[in-house]
């Protein structure tokens, strides 16, 4: 028999809005990511600008929301002016995070392209690791400046449009707490180049949105002194402050991995607090957001996440291609609930990465692509959460684990849509010892009668199956009909190491 | 019945001699100052290098010394070679400062080439806000160097002549403890890098004079400590600081306003013990001069000086072309007083601005140039300021105002050349209550047997009246008929709210 | 009658490994170093390149491993892509650091063919002067990384050769402790920009082995906590710390200056114990080794060491031309002899510098090469140290002198090659009062038996007489007939200030 999980929610107590940006994605140029990934002109499948149209629709249909750009680690030895321009004239430059090189046919220009026909709002990064306020001004101006400038004048003999790219999120570097980047700063350092730069971009466009780094990760040795220091001083040139974290089975403790998203709700917690702290100090009326700009299952330690070396500078290399199995893919959905439920604070998010690396869609150079475990939950959770955010509370059994001590086996999130009247619960079963019986009542949340519209569970019996390009739905999201609702109440089985969407939509009020 | 003023001289009490550049103006590349201000080759009166030569009459005739280019806040983000080179191959560029475009159609060669013609030393300052030491030595050599080197090889190409500029004075940036300057720095920062700048700027040319950026305003919550830290470290190789100081009047505060020359003073004082306390610290010989480098009535909070905003980026729009009073003319008249009294330590000073902007030249595009009222206290003080500065000790009724207390109602300054016998008084009434009765005792004072040459009034009976393109003469000096020579003693009346020049010439010794 | 001298050694009590690199020499754009120094091709004896082939012999014969470049103080200011490309294409610059004109036409790429004809191994100074991690990033491609890059390619296009230049050593800036350094800095900020740079070049070549900045001399103010703070922070990143240091009679001190040494090896003493405090500290495996990448005799304080003026920017002046005397080469065979003593700890050296400018080999633009007196005490402990380093236990009297109270009259090391059974003497009588007897017991040394292949001491009866292009061999080795090998003990005169190597052979085990 197994046990009993009861949510409670109700229409009137409410998180926040859905954010459109919760469902932003990650391009890096960092492995095939890129090339071969987004790009490749000699793909049957490319457009007349090299694009994969094939990507683009798994794109499309991952509902992907922002993607930034065009790093990560890579965006610290970057030179923006490198990827603009007639791409026959653009120089091959070593990318000494990946210890790849690029040949930079994919640049500012390129992406935007692509991100027109992906339909989603691109997020730059600027370089603070070799560079500093002037070339941040300058890209700035290059992408965004009214044409009429010496740089927005390049950008319209690029682009051979008028219309400036018109981008609003702008990352301040990136991860530059961290001792493996290039241009790596003290938090003293980086708040003040961080600040500087904000300033003068803000000097070009006050409205712009700037996401100012916060910690790598909730174990940095710096975290939350990190925060403290940089939003004490930039705090009233930027909107947001990044977190990132990545989630791994390590040393086959499945029982903590599984409870990771514990771990993403602490962290966005630290982060709150932190950026409250420095308000009261400073008594602000703003309060600052968090972009959760680099999130995933990532397995750091396997032989793919390492670069080439020595001599090696392979254009485009197999790099970070994590096959992911059903139990990531759980996680992983248990990682965007999490997110959603800090709809409050969590402004903007970016699933690291789109394409090949760490990635829901994965590509053969020349040949298909397909989608990885984790498209699933992504692709549901933003096609199906909209309207409002509301608080569950989740009355579940606990499983013991190593890293967090005891973990509720099951986790959820709800959205409610006033207009529609569509309610939609994202539930995980995360305990990996049984069923969970999930009870719902709703006659008292103030839904009005709601009736069933579709219960999809993602699960395998065996949690580390996983798709490839001959069996791409090995793991994919079926019918679960034990799910019913009756009397104002909703009640369902959901399996050991599961993911579940469970649709519901008013009758009558 | 006029109060009395009673004003003590002796030729023997001096403070130092008049420096030619306490005359000195500034040209910034803001508003209307350079484009359609001293520059507009389609206007009638232009040379053949595009100056107005109305323009530059008025300027010899308001006898500036020198000019500061090409910026104030403008320089921190400007490149200097974006003005050198083919016109037309220059690139036009977004001011952040200002909100404007610039054309850099004007840059160091036209400006030096205008200097000349305007009979004026140039002062340069480099950019330390989005730059550095390269950049500032790479401007130093572009201007300075012997022919023979690539940059001074690329000056002789552009300007057609071997000779170099020989710039003489360099300030070391602007304003860099504003917060609103495109890379503001801290007190430490900043510090470090104008060391640094200067360190190798006199490997270059060990006899430059250095100007760091001191205070932007007496009021800036950093003014001392700023100047402390700065000087402190960068005593060895800086000739002077900056000061910056502009007035208004504020909520209908008139009298506080009228005395806005004690806050020079007070300023100019306390900058002084700083650089006095650092230099017995530091124990050193050497003594740190002020250079006065901005300063002006300014009605700073007057939508004029509100720069554009948006996708708007015009060319030299209209900002900041305040139209002064009579009153403003009285004040301005004062500060004057108030820098040539303080002639020991302030060893320059720089009119903010010469044209158009909060200026004292203005000029319609296209068509004419007229007189602000205050370009006339500037041009008698500039003319007759001549030899020593005199010690004037003032018997004077005092107002209350609300800023100082209470201040005195007559502020004043003399001039004493010993060679041709010349005795300039420079006078302010500056109580809005009524005139003042002024008596000065010249024959116990040394100068042999004196006869007045000139006496002239600014006064208004409406002290808002201001000039205008088509009534320039509105508010100008008048030859003042009440004051008289008469038995070694000088007397006559200040009407309330005037500045007076009263001269005298030695007959007999 | 005079002293006794006795040396104790034992083949089994070992420093180190003789090391080639203690034998490193010095390549400065600074005086005529470069330019009718290794270079004029207009010289009767250069090669297809512009090489002096006379000072190429000369350099070979002198036994120089590693030749530092390309500076010193020029490096502070300098651009390393002015030297490479078209030679006519190549920009005219002010080197600010000895006030001269740099025409470029000796750069990276002509100096690795001149270090490759000169069978050097080079080692390559970034500018962290006016330039940060991105210009170290870029040489450093440009140098090393193999083609298919931007920089690379023009590496290749300019060379005409696929081969990077494979430099393996890298100074990170030079003397940045000193104020006279363009772009001085302080221990802290220093000690960031070095580790970012440091960083960086690791991610492009995680292999290369690194030298951060120590001390200018051990009389600088800063010295010893410059070492702790910059260890401290870049202690993962570098492989050796860098030492300079200078000698000269000063004040007709002649004892004092006899004693030098003593000082090189307090300096190594001190900077070992500050490299291992850091150690301890931060709890590493790895040792720091010392780079003593300047060291010479400097007469600093006369006229030749003064540069140009004024606008005086002579290509190639003299400057530094220090002739040397007997003396000087006796303390300068010392130096050698306390670098060999610390092999354990310094892993290379630098003599400082090659050509013209306090060098051991002087030209004649046009005309002749010659050996300075100090040409012969490095070119035969080059030759002859080899095997391993020998502790040397020296018992003999010492001598009152100001610098350092008393010293020991002799100094000495030996170097025992196991294999081939050579053993080398290198021993100074630096006591200007008289000869030295010298004994060494070999016997008991585990030597086997030894004979002596050749005794040369390099000695003049007027300690200043020095040598000219006229009169080259003025001073010079000359065999000491007064060394014997008897009953397995070696006894022999020392001159009062004289150098010696002695050198034994094994004949039986």
């Amino acid at each position: 028999m197994s046990s009993q999980v009861t949510l409670s929610l109700n229409s009137a107590f409410r998180v926040a809005p859905v954010r459109r940006r919760t469902f932003g994605a990650f391009v890096e140029h960092l492995g095939r990511c890129v090339y071969t990934g987004i790009h490749e002109p000699d793909h049957p499948s490319a457009d007349e600008h090299g694009f994969r149209t094939d990507v683009l629709e798994l794109t499309r249909e991952l509902g992907v929301s922002s993607v930034r750009y065009p790093g990560g680690n890579f965006v610290s030895g970057y030179r923006w002016e490198d990827g603009v321009g007639p791409v026959d004239q653009r120089p091959v430059r070593h990318d000494l995070a990946w210890h790849s090189s690029d040949p930079n046919t994919v640049g500012l220009d390129e992406f935007m392209t692509w991100a027109k026909k992906a339909e989603v709002e691109p997020m730059y990064a600027v370089n603070l690791g070799t560079r500093g306020v002037q070339e941040a001004l300058d890209v700035l101006e290059y992408a965004n400046a009214p044409a009429g400038t010496h740089l927005s004048d390049q950008r319209v003999a690029n682009t051979g449009a008028e219309q400036p790219h018109g981008i609003r999120m702008w990352c301040l570097g990136n991860e530059m707490d961290g001792p493996w980047q290039i241009g790596h700063k003290t938090a003293e350092e980086y708040a003040r180049v961080a600040t500087e730069a904000a300033r003068a971009m803000r000097m070009e466009d006050p409205d712009l949105e700037l996401i100012v780094c916060g910690s790598s990760s909730s174990a940095m040795p710096t975290f939350g002194a990190w925060e403290n220091t940089v939003l004490t001083e930039a705090y009233d040139f930027v909107d947001m402050v990044s977190a990132h974290a990545y989630y791994s089975e390590k040393d086959d403790d499945q029982a903590s991995f599984l409870a990771s998203a514990d771990d993403m709700d602490h962290f966005i917690d630290a982060v709150v607090a932190t950026a409250d702290h420095v308000r009261a100090k400073l008594k602000r009326e703003k309060r600052i957001m968090i972009s959760f700009d680099e999130w995933n299952v990532w397995y750091q330690h396997r032989a793919e996440s390492r670069p080439p070396s020595g001599d090696d500078w392979p254009v485009a290399p197999v790099l970070l291609e994590d096959i992911y199995s059903a139990q990531d893919a759980v996680v992983f959905g248990n990682l965007l609930i999490s997110l959603l439920r800090h709809s409050d604070r969590v402004a903007s998010a970016s699933l690291a990465q789109l394409v090949n690396v760490i990635a829901p869609i994965m590509t053969e150079p020349g040949g298909r692509a397909w989608k990885q475990t984790t498209f699933h939950p992504f692709a549901l959770t933003s096609r199906h959460a909209k309207g409002e955010v509301l608080q569950v509370n989740i009355d579940a059994p606990r499983f013991e684990n190593q890293r967090f001590g005891s973990s509720s086996s099951a986790d959820a999130v709800a959205t409610w849509d006033d207009e529609s009247g569509d309610l939609a619960l994202f539930v995980v079963n995360r305990d990996a010892s049984g069923s969970l019986s999930l009870g719902v009542d709703l006659a008292a949340g103030g839904f009005g009668e709601l009736e069933l519209v579709e219960a999809l569970t993602l699960h395998h019996e065996d949690p580390y199956a996983a798709n490839s390009a001959d069996a791409p739905d090995t793991v994919a999201p079926q019918v679960n009909d034990t799910v019913v609702v009756e009397d104002g109440r909703l009640r369902g089985e959901l399996p050991a190491i599961s993911w579940s969407v469970l649709r519901l939509r008013r009758t009558a009020a």
